[in-house]
């Protein structure tokens, strides 16, 4: 049970929305228990890169040059004075700056003049899954990310701008954009690998300790997998809206690999789902094992009680009191030198012409193949 | 079932139509139970606000001023003079009218040559889910507001409107549009969040006190859920119609906080169809539940009977009356020294092989996992 | 079980074709069953309006008259030379005149050269459904509507017509054909109220007096929903096909009082929806409730077994007729002073603990909070 | 299990290719079984019709004729010599003789430079479903088709030929084209309207007879009405591409009458979702039945067991063999003048007691209503 | 059991990407147990072929010439040093060969400058279904394959190429591309053929057999055809795809065959769809059956339970040792001198009216039709 409370407890924190009903757009409330913003800055084209990590927004200022592409990333989202000077360093509209701040925003992509708004959700954690949104600004020239903590999937990207080999010391900025959103992307994969791994574990226990914690784990499990997809059906739009969208920003070289991710966008819906309907299938296998389990249970019980009770009557009967010696007719058995073992003789009769018929209806289990037969064709002609 | 009940109720009281079936459209029936109207109008441009309440229509002719936003709203919709006046003043169509006076619509925009016509619902109460609709006409410098009572969650607006805050008072009538918009449909999320958190509370309460009681509570929140649904789905749609439509209406910086307004009905959306299915998962938990301790039940105690009645059955033979006087055939244990032990032995006996069987099969609980592997091997070779 | 038949049998009749598989277009096979026509005109303008029943198809030639709208109402099919006459009256397509008295269609809008062919569906009945085809031909200056009885929803058009009020005696044909599709329309509402009459009933009933009753009835308003929602949902796509078509027959004033009839479509859908929804609601509620008791009868009633099983094999055992006077060892209990107080208290004493154990393990009723807390923390452990 | 077993065959059947994988597309391999073709043509014009059978292809070659439409059909496709001499005659595409032969297409539409291929699939049979492959090739003047089996639903079309009525000799190809399609469509009719007769009768017995052979024949009623469903869809969307294409072998005139077969086909489906949906709630409510029944008898004959158990302690515990002459303490009752009485009248009470109490609780029946309204006002307090 | 565990084993190698997330886009990390690759070229026209097994890449680059078609076909995907000469020679884009070595696309078309890459996957495996990627990069003149493993179905393929029959020989490099993907999409009708058997041989069973195993093998197959869907659905999008992509890659002529191979993925998808239909009708048939005769167990075992409980609970009165001489009140029945038989005989009566209770109630099993039609009008008068 505790499983699936955690489960609530995610969901109902995901909706929690900081600023009053009714106010103005654009109003930056920052969540009181985010971390403060780290800002780092690499500036890089093809002869080399240039990185260091600053304190304050003006240091930002003389970042950007002319052939060379900028990546401002902002980790922690716990000042309302530093994004609001970011958005006015980057012109950014004020419904950006809130959504920057409001990290429970599904995935997306909006244009504006100046630049794209791209937002992605990263997922992370072993056991615990961790959801965190990454917010992307690409530019002219630029590209400017925001995520709510420290600790991210984009070391391998920073090591391909450090190593200078591939495409991207040779790119746009937009290439950078798509770098990023395919790291993000394929930070999912681990994560469901993990899942699938559990569904093996599940399988395994099921085989061998069937019970009621694999039922509850698999529910839980089932919950989980609903938000994960939740959280990865709109990338696919997302990157679908980069991709047909006529935008400035990115070009039609970045536009193929963009092609690629939204290939993996597809296959880590279909993962997802086949992942639940996995969960499904197990369940209904286990409720199928439960039930015929218990039903072989209950058969076998109930024939023994059933067996007894007639049995237990006979005796009984045998039990009475009647005075024999008032008259013949009453209970002579009693009498006879053989009485008792008549008594036991129609006991065993008894049981066992009633484990016989047990045996012909096919309830102890099943019939020989020629019987099964002989009964269908039966079945057949009434 | 109470519960249950109330929703019916509601329902119905959703689509009784107060028209007759054929009338002519444009008939303005008002609800007899509707409270009168009052009126109040808001005159405001960048320099400053003028507000009034007024008392008659006519008072409202001077109002509208160039080059100043005038915000008419209406608390009150129980005088069909009142509406067919206002009608007047702004050259309403009849269907308008119609609809605003039949506050069962769903949301919906409606273009018309001199106005557009936006119908939102508002959703408020703690306990009791209570719905209202607002209708709004948006004219050339002019919003005119209709809702069914006093009270509603647009303070904030009016609040921005008097600061002079924020964007609001250097903006034209279709911002003024947006602001209310989004007002309603952020007052959605308080009422989702006290979802959650009954949510939350069926949860514990199906830990500790599972019954009756909860799962008719989960049946009824269902049910609940699926109004708000039915609710907030059209809010996509008519907030899409805004944004798409090439009406002169809206600017184009509107537009853009619009589209903000499309994100949180999708959000919406999402957070009631979220909430569905984990009342569905906590309701499949719960019968897993009931189920699996009822098994647990049945068992037992089944177990128990199956154990008895045998031993019942011996007890009952030697408490026979066959005369052992009679014949050396008849009962001869009566009479041996340690006849009572070895009738005690038997039953002990079966007693002790019927449990082991029974353990041997798994009924009384787990076995040991040497017996769970070797059994299930078994299984397989079959 | 006679409420499903019927709606078999209902069902049945819908689509039994009169005319024989192949035969050629056009064919008109009246229903043998089907009254005879009766034919009533009416002939308007801004200035007045003449009215007059009419025997022959010849009397209705000098009707159309330039500048004003002549409407021409048929009730009855049963007269397959009058539908004939009629359609070289209107130059009617041979397949619209077969439409005509093949009265299952499905409601829908056909574009001809000449006239729009438009088909919708009357529903009435009080306890019991019944659905009519009204046939609608819309061209220059007339109407013409056949029906299949006589008796209609039509009256308050007609009344409009009359009293002149309005726009109908200002407005074109066109206006005409949407006042009466909106009439039909509006028809569907009493019919639904009275659905959620029967619902509020139904649920009403389930608290008090739950059974095999009313499941039924539950089971057939749902089918009777469904059978409903066939009928409601073509509408919808009727009229929007009336809303987007760029047919000359329709003017632009005359479309925005049909986008009122859409949202009447939709909202006819939604109710009808809701209303499944909610049957589906009270099903699963009823079954809730039957396995809850259900339950309940079985806990306690084996739980009382369970206790009494043991408690006679006991009795069984001291009722055995073992001679205490061959040996010590044969039931030396039945001689002791107390062996009949310390059978009746090893009873007791087992009947108790059974009790005990039934209620520790919480199959007697809910256990105390203080209890539950501390198994569930068990369980958790474990 | 017959009648499933028989659908599994069918279905097998269904998507037997013959052609080897990855043969050479336009590969005739006619079906072993297939009946020899037998070739019949008809030359007609608004004048009058010629007709005779044919035996080679060759004999063909002559019967096109200039302003006539010339009907070539084709029973049998078991001679792969005489599909491809046809195919040659009138310039067939490759895979359209391939398709031809292989018998198991959907429903569809292809357009060639010289012709327009159409496949239907005609349904027959009256307790076994039989559906057949009619391939349809509509060229400039002629309409050639090919069956798999002699006999087919076209007669009717034949009749109208010769007798010269309606339309059918004055058209050209498309209109002799249309008519064919509309009458194999007609003839899912008769077809379906047996359908809803058997549900008629299915139902009838459910009230007389409920039991295992029903739920049978509903079982496989339910999968042949989705085989159905499977053959009459992809119908919707082939008259659909005939009506939506601009195609030049179909006049405008000739449309017209294809969207009334389009309406057909949407009834059809229409038909067959309902009836479907109808197998269903029978299905659904038997289960109801069937569980409602079941709790009676089991709440009936556990009662009776419960009752009857203590009642059979006590009488055992008279039925034990204390010395009652050794103490007062053992069984002094069974010295009493009234002691049989007495136990009797203990039996009587405990009885008695239990019923009340189970009458109490509901489980012997319904409540009177007083009782139930203040258990339930009860139930709502706690 | 051991079915499902290989489904999640199989399902999770599915997803396993070798490169590291984040990793720079085309990078090329083949399976180190992936076998090295076999290079196999053929170069034909018109006029004939020519055809080769080539060690190295460097061989190939003669291979193709003006006129002609080349066929390059690789099989195993090993060696990462011979995918990139390949990707140099055929200049493919690096997301195209990081797509060739990740053997677990979806079926997919992505258009290029220089080529086409189509992605099929090929299904093969008798007990044990087996996917495996074919990449098919379409180019001026050329088609290079790439294949996971040596084997395939393509030889039907290679030896039309041989016998120069047909139009393969005639046609240009798109044809032999269509030829491809048409025998890729015709080996799945083996496979399904194969599963239809199984299902054709889980009826049989399910009728002389019926128990655990059957429906843990219709669950397990439930499973893989839910794989087969999921690897069968996106052939559909690819084919249409290349059907109505203006791509110039394909001729006009070609698309005609391609229209084939569209028909041939839609009809594997309604296959497999109706396989998984009827695993599901299977199972429900199954179910169906249990519960009816497990109903039929208990109440056969019910109600022999219920008769003997009552006439044990007779038999134990008359067992009670009330002491008949103390005075006439105790047990005068024990001295009757019919009092025996008179104890039998109400024993048989009272067994005789419980099993004519039961069958008037129709618990033991169908009531004759006078009486069932009796009960019904006497149910229906409540």
């Amino acid at each position: 049970m505790s499983g699936l409370g955690k489960i609530v407890s995610n969901f109902k924190s995901t909706f929690a929305k900081r600023t009053q009903p009714g106010a103005r757009p654009g109003t930056i409330v920052v969540d009181p228990k985010a971390p403060p913003p780290r800002m780092h800055v690499a500036t890089y084209g093809p002869d080399g890169v240039d990185e260091k990590d600053v304190e304050t927004v003006e240091q930002l200022r003389g970042s950007l040059k002319d052939g060379r592409v900028t990546w401002v990333n902002v980790d922690g989202l716990g000042d309302a004075q530093v994004i609001k000077q970011l958005g006015e360093l980057f012109s950014l509209h004020p419904l950006v700056m809130e959504d920057i701040v409001h990290v429970h925003q599904r995935a997306k992509v909006e244009e504006f003049d100046q630049h794209l708004y791209v937002v992605v959700r990263m997922m992370s954690g072993d056991g615990n899954l961790q959801s965190e949104q990454v917010s992307l600004i690409l530019g002219e020239g630029f590209v400017l990310t925001l995520q709510e903590r420290v600790g991210d999937c984009l070391d391998p990207v920073r090591q391909r701008i450090r190593s200078g080999g591939g495409l991207i010391r040779k790119s746009k900025a937009d290439y950078l954009a798509y770098a990023i959103i395919d790291a993000v992307l394929d930070g999912y994969f681990p994560v469901l690998e993990r899942y699938s791994e559990r569904l093996d574990e599940l399988e395994n226990e099921l085989i061998t300790r069937p019970g009621h914690n694999v039922i509850t784990r698999i529910h839980r499990m089932r919950s989980e997998l609903y938000m994960l997809r939740k959280s990865v059906w709109p990338h696919r739009e997302a990157v679908n809206a980069l991709l047909r969208d006529s935008t400035p920003f990115i070009s039609s070289g970045t536009r193929i690999f963009l092609r690629d991710c939204y290939d993996h966008a597809i296959q880590l819906i279909d993962i997802v789902e086949t992942s639940r309907e996995m969960c499904s299938d197990l369940r209904d296998f286990h409720f199928t094992q439960v039930s015929m389990r218990q039903n072989e249970v209950m058969k076998v019980l109930t024939i023994m009680a059933t067996i007894f009770i007639p049995l237990g009557f006979v005796a009984g009967v045998y039990g009475m009191n009647f005075d024999s010696d008032v008259s013949p007719w009453n209970m002579p058995e009693l009498k006879w030198v053989w009485g008792y073992p008549f008594a036991l003789g129609l006991m065993g009769t008894m049981a066992f012409s009633m484990v016989g018929f047990f045996w012909y209806r096919g309830w102890l289990g099943h019939r020989p193949n020629w019987l099964a037969r002989r009964m269908s064709v039966a079945e057949k002609n009434n």
